[in-house]
């Protein structure tokens, strides 16, 4: 069997629900299907999601909400028309919009969690009645029935490791069975939402617990591509790329989705096909577990990422100090601040932060502590640090891998701050001065796809 | 005024004796002169601090020592002779080197810290009789008298910040002081012996102490060479470089003295002149602050060694992992193993130790914590690991250094475990297999000094 999910923009009108009824419908073995909640129709509009958010605080505002939840209505509403539903197809949605305001939850956060969680529930069940209104034998599937068990965190929940259990215990024949994505159910009974990439880490948890043989992702794009099109014309679709290429990859900016979020269907060693709701015939990529095939090519991709600063520090003698590393991590875990790398020379270091981590006065506290205890000869921040990924399985020969790089890159008067390689069996990672990663990531695009 | 030192094959015998005073008097500016213990005068004699570790173990041992000390007294009285002092002129050091035994010390490493000394001291005060001898105005400075003083580690002391301020007080005119090196003296009045670079590390504590104007250190080589003599064919003999050049190449391998006796010199930012002491005429290798001079090649020299190990870790969403480096560190902590260098990827890091960190005993019981605290999908020694630095402060164009550098290696089927660029602004690491670390040595040689 296989699962499939649909995000935001692929279920977002009746027309994209009726391409999503195509794909489902075209193999018996798309038999799990994920929903998202309904995303943006054109580029102004608001998504249910967000609507339900609003829906929300409002109501904790204690402000009228009779017009968002016409507007939240007015959505399901227009899918289900387009489907020719009977009109009081819908009166049971229209009851449940109303009810989420009137029950109790034991915070402010179960409720916001709650209210988001019905973009996904509403969406599953209505494309429950379509598929049986057009005869296609289909079954809604709870999470709090099933059993699909989170931790107590309620707009942050991770997944219980008994939800697989209670995945491999559920009974079907050869009905479709159609899940909400984004949310689980506590110990407790509440809904608690995912964090991030909501829909694509429930596809995740079914993909492991009914032990598909694929993980169908459906999006808007047809493939991932060996470099952002924003940077390279017409990039090269990836075909097959393996699970740890896509992780170091979408380290540094591969955004079709999120890389923790497919951590379920990795572990139960899942294979996933990111494919095009708009363009299923095309095959999408593969992303695989890395025993399973032989690259062809030595790169598979290259990414980058400017939201990073790094740290300079120098002390002649810097490497005799024993403990000096431990008494800077101890500065920042007291800052709260996680760091990314922390390559060091002799007698140099250098701390590489994602911004989102960093703040002026964070780094005034830091650089403050820092001299008070290391006594640094020098203390510089670098700004505008950006990663470069080079990534390929096919990195056999990988002194001959950096000698293309280096040459992609070395007349094109390109700042680098850093070269990381052998860290990582399939990687090259880059520090660059940001205004010069998009340069370089196509010259090294260049040498790696055009010229070969 | 300059501080000169000479190593122990410089005051060898007689005719080297004979050298050192041509150098110390062919310059009033030669004023303070260090000495080290009487040395190997061939490939099979013995050093006569070893003489006196053999006398200090034998009376420790209540062996005779009647034939030690007369081998040890044999040494100084072939230099006196040559020079033809009165056979009465050495009674004093028969007598203080019988009277070793006779003393009290506070503990066996005491006793063993005050008799190995004892060689520096007799060579200082019969260069000092010699030079006298000689018509030549000089004096003894006992390291005990003048407040040479270091913390009361018997035979791995410190020098104490108050020892500068004794030297400034020194009065003096233009007679040559002639220092012991190697040891000084407690606060409780003992004597205590530097660890590493005994002679080197007192020349540079009076170098700064007398704010010298440059530290000359006597040795039996030219000059400090671009790379290994062993692995090069005559290489080029560096003219100038810097404190943190020097610094960088001496991590790995770089041998004329042990990089940390000469801090307190670069503290009193004094510059150094590595010479021969047989061939005094020739510059030697200038060792300067690195703000005082334009480099002319991009780089200054290359270096290598290969006793050093790491260990490699892989775990999915390893950099996700909150803590996980100080999870690692508090396990080295654990077994007293300190770490060279921590190279990490995104779900990979690689931990890089000089071997002598490490046992076997060690290894089991790290690779048993981490396993246990990290659970890492994979868990590996990389037991044969050199480290290379390639090191100039002409690297300014970075990329281009860089790029030389992977050509010269790309084409020898060299084993790169890492290369690290970015960290130092003045040097390059690669890590490679230990069989490859000479071959690669050699062609990063022949690319930078050869062809061009």
């Amino acid at each position: 069997m296989k699962v499939v999910k649909f995000g935001g923009s692929s279920l977002a009108n009746g027309e994209q629900f009726k391409k999503v009824i195509a794909i489902v419908t075209a193999q018996p073995e798309r038999q799990a299907v994920i929903t998202s909640a309904p995303g943006k129709r054109f580029s102004d509009d608001i998504k249910v999601t967000d609507l339900l958010i609003t829906y929300a605080e409002r109501f904790l505002n204690y402000l009228d909400t009779t017009e968002v939840q016409a507007k939240i209505f007015d959505r399901y509403q227009e899918i289900a028309q387009t489907f020719e539903l009977p009109a009081e197809g819908l009166t049971w949605l229209k009851k449940e919009l109303q009810q989420l305001q009137e029950r109790t939850y034991p915070s402010a956060e179960y409720l916001l969690a709650a209210f988001k969680a019905h973009g996904e529930y509403f969406n599953a069940r209505l494309l429950t009645l379509i598929l049986n209104h057009l005869g296609i034998k289909a079954r809604f599937i709870d999470p709090r029935v099933v059993g699909l068990l989170v931790s107590s965190d309620p707009n942050d929940a991770t997944v219980l490791p008994v939800t697989y259990e209670n995945l491999a215990r559920l009974d079907y024949a050869d009905e479709k069975l159609i899940f909400p994505g984004f949310f689980g159910v506590t110990k407790e009974g509440e809904i608690a939402t995912f964090s991030r990439g909501g829909s694509d880490i429930t596809g995740a948890i079914v993909a492991r617990g009914l032990n598909a043989e694929l993980y169908e992702n459906f999006t808007d794009v047809d493939a991932i591509y060996a470099a952002n099109p924003k940077l390279v014309h017409d990039p090269y679709a990836v075909t097959k790329m393996t699970y740890r290429e896509m992780r170091e990859l979408s380290y540094a900016g591969f955004s079709v989705f999120h890389d923790e979020a497919i951590v379920p269907a990795i572990e139960g060693r899942v294979k996933i096909n990111v494919k095009n709701t708009n363009h299923p015939e095309r095959p999408g990529t593969m992303i695989i577990p890395y025993q399973e095939f032989t690259p062809i090519t030595p790169i598979t991709g290259i990414s980058s990422a400017k939201h990073f600063s790094a740290l300079y520090l120098h002390k002649f003698l810097l490497n005799k100090e024993v403990g000096f590393t431990l008494k800077i991590l101890n500065i920042l875990y007291k800052y709260g601040i996680s760091y990314e790398h922390m390559p060091s020379g002799i007698d140099d270091l250098t701390i590489i932060f994602d911004n989102s981590q960093l703040t002026e006065a964070k780094k005034e506290a830091v650089s403050r502590d820092i001299r008070a205890v290391i006594q640094p000869d020098e203390l510089r921040w670098i700004d505008d640090y950006a990663l470069i990924m080079v990534v390929g399985e096919g990195m056999i020969n990988r002194i001959g891998i950096m000698k293309d790089v280096i040459l992609a890159i070395s007349d094109h008067n390109i700042n680098i701050h850093m070269i990381n390689q052998g860290s990582s069996e399939v990687s090259i990672m880059l520090g660059t001065k940001s205004a010069d990663a998009d340069k370089a990531v196509k010259y090294i695009y260049e040498a790696f796809f055009e010229q070969k």
